[in-house]
């Protein structure tokens, strides 16, 4: 068996003043990546700066994680923005992200979209084109953490960048690569046990396992947990377990 | 007579989406360099690229002009927030700035405050010592332009940050060089030629000029003329008219 | 001739903290209904209470004008609501300009949405139910202004509800009694002599005046123009002098 | 021993968007009033109607609860709001819960302000006086629930307005009747059994009990405790429960 290596991410540091979400700590001690909401879905500069400290304490990278202008929604609803302003809402929370980084101590190595954002680069080529758009004209040399098969994850490697490409561990994926709808019954694993087994399946065979158990090649780099209640930090912890109980190694890309 | 210099500024970009403030496009004829607000208490992502894109397009220098996150008191109300916490809040700003700046192919070259918080660098030291810590952290080698004889001005010498001391067009100056309050009847200058000629005879003289007539010694590397409506531009142009007919340079420090 | 009456209203009261829109005050010598924002899109408790105390001062009435929560967009993007939260939004800004006019000694007479919301109510069946909805929940008789031959017409009819109906000074019709899209160059009349003159045969033969200058039945009770710009104030005193001339009433319905 | 009636009250619907505060639900099992956030300081118009809805299900009454515009620091910072502007955000907020109290088929029956709005209602005269004066030009025979022996407690009663004067569950009160600041040590009472029976004491006496024991005469007609978390609801119950078992009615005023 090869020397496998794999990132886990999780979305953290989307706490807003007095309103807390998620166990960033505990996360913290599980996952090699957090991808730290910007202010403009989640966060603000008090979390933001936490987040990053704690990150570096913890010696756990951080990606920016730019959102919609949402905060009523959490950066969940589809806004009404062109790709062209696209750019300059994620160019702006890029740069926030950066500097706050620099304040704590840290350093921002790579750039990940959040939620209605995230989702519209798995399909839709002009927000893909935007967000690598907006990160070239940021920081050239920055990755991007990008959905496997995605219009995002394409168009960056077209373009010579850096991009990590990404499965969800508690997704299930349809026969072509994609996540299933979350309209669908199935679409989360709710079994813990089988995402970690399954985590490790993909990892293994580089292949994205469907929902009929079929395995598409693709590259993955790093697997997506999720971080915002108790049951998520057993689900991380479990699939960082059974990662290393066969063999591979968990560690960030950057 | 030496070779004088001085850099010509105003605070611009200050439009928020369908709101429009100031007269940008002929600002950016007269001065050699731009304050942009960084979306807290003015501007947002569609004005700061569009300003940093004009900018660049005549050759105006930027600075991040961050301030409270207060678009409803356009940043001129005192918040609440803590010298650590106006830390937080410029580092985020500069980012911003920064990230936007590169976007149009433009470059932040250094930081003034805004409004309430550019006040409050005058007379509060922990204050002032909150945005040079921000800007050094963030940003170690960014020049700061600081009021003249304030508390930043100061602090930042001390710290061997590299500061642009700023002198303001139409304010009147007391005794001991600071502004006259707005609360007094005699704060601003409305005669646009008596300001001008007066700006002529500090840069000359190295010196701020008092109320009373009387020349305090003082750095004087910019002046501020407001950039808020017609008015402002006619007092601009005729400030950096009076100043070139008298030989001195008009140019960016940066 | 019959005894002719109609209504003109305009869009006031959008102003925001510093950042001032309209000629608020000429206008409201002008118009005999004033459609006041809400503080989603525009305005804010300042503006709001001014603005009903000057209406009340010149004998203005005073409707509440909700829009989308989008100060940023000005209430001119679609935003991601559906019909039951759009009767939320709705309902909460019609009380808090309820509330802020009996603070002003003035009182709210109707109710009109502003912008996207304003456009979906014409041709969105859902939304313009929704606002229907969301009037007769808080204020049973509470009167509606809404365009002619919109959707939210028939149905606020239908309910029994008082419905004020719409046309607009300065834009085109098309041949089925629709607002020509913007997207089309002559969907804006910019002759206001041939505005105004419009306006009188509308109001005078109770019909709209298409683009190719047919007639359709059609009941008005309202003229909306603008009043965001010195130009607005031209055409609404035109419009309301031409209406006087030809002998046609100009007072509120409330 | 004479018939005594207290009511009890908590502050609710202070979640906003996926952002979830408090135990509401098992709060309004408990309480017989309800001071509902307003969407300045928490809250949206979802929360709201949701609240209002689950509040008149369960028989509570509420009121509307409004605080400084300030999502960030849950209403908990001072801002720099003169009396006059916080009339008229007083105004706009308990408009805007009065419609979304009808439009869930409640009805506010009075009005609390919070936090920082709150704690300068006791000692601020000026502030105490906006307040009264926003309650009466909106809605005259509106009832004010007052911190006892605050400035608005006497303002409002010398106007003739109604007021419910109002103790707190687990907080110290010094020797003058007004609450130990958070600064010091003992200010917040954490045996839940002592706060009931301190509770019964202070309604069977209608006194303030002191810190050191003594019994200031007061009016007292309702109870706050807390609702923000899971320990939050014990201490209700047990509040409620010692009342009862006292021979004390719990209900609301209105």
């Amino acid at each position: 068996m090869p020397d496998l290596t794999v990132d886990l991410n999780a979305d953290l540091g989307e706490s807003f003043g007095h309103y807390t979400i998620g166990s960033d700590s505990d996360m913290l001690d599980i996952v090699t990546s957090a991808n730290v909401a910007c202010g403009f879905h989640g966060g603000d500069p008090e979390v933001m700066a936490a987040t990053f400290a704690m990150a570096r304490e913890k010696g756990v990278s951080v990606g920016a994680h730019p959102g919609f202008p949402d905060l009523w929604g959490f950066g969940r609803r589809v806004m009404p923005f062109n790709p062209s302003e696209i750019e300059r809402i994620i160019a702006y929370q890029l740069g926030a992200a950066q500097a706050l980084a620099a304040y704590a101590g840290h350093k921002i190595t790579y750039l990940k979209t959040h939620g209605a954002l995230g989702n519209l680069t798995e399909r839709d080529e002009s927000v893909a084109t935007a967000v690598a758009n907006a990160v070239r004209s940021v920081d050239p040399t920055l990755p991007i953490m990008a959905i496997a098969l995605s219009h995002l994850e394409r168009i960056g490697r077209e373009r010579g960048m850096t991009v990590f490409s990404e499965i969800f561990a508690d997704r299930a994926y349809t026969e072509d690569g994609h996540l299933v709808s979350r309209k669908e019954a199935d679409a989360v694993l709710h079994d813990a046990d089988f995402a970690a087994e399954r985590a490790v399946r993909m990892i293994s065979n580089g292949a994205i396992e469907t929902r009929s158990g079929a395995m598409l090649p693709a590259q993955i780099d790093t697997i997506c947990v999720h971080g915002d209640n108790a049951h998520s930090v057993d689900v991380a912890r479990k699939v960082r377990t059974h990662l290393e109980a066969a063999g591979i190694s968990v560690k960030a890309r950057t």
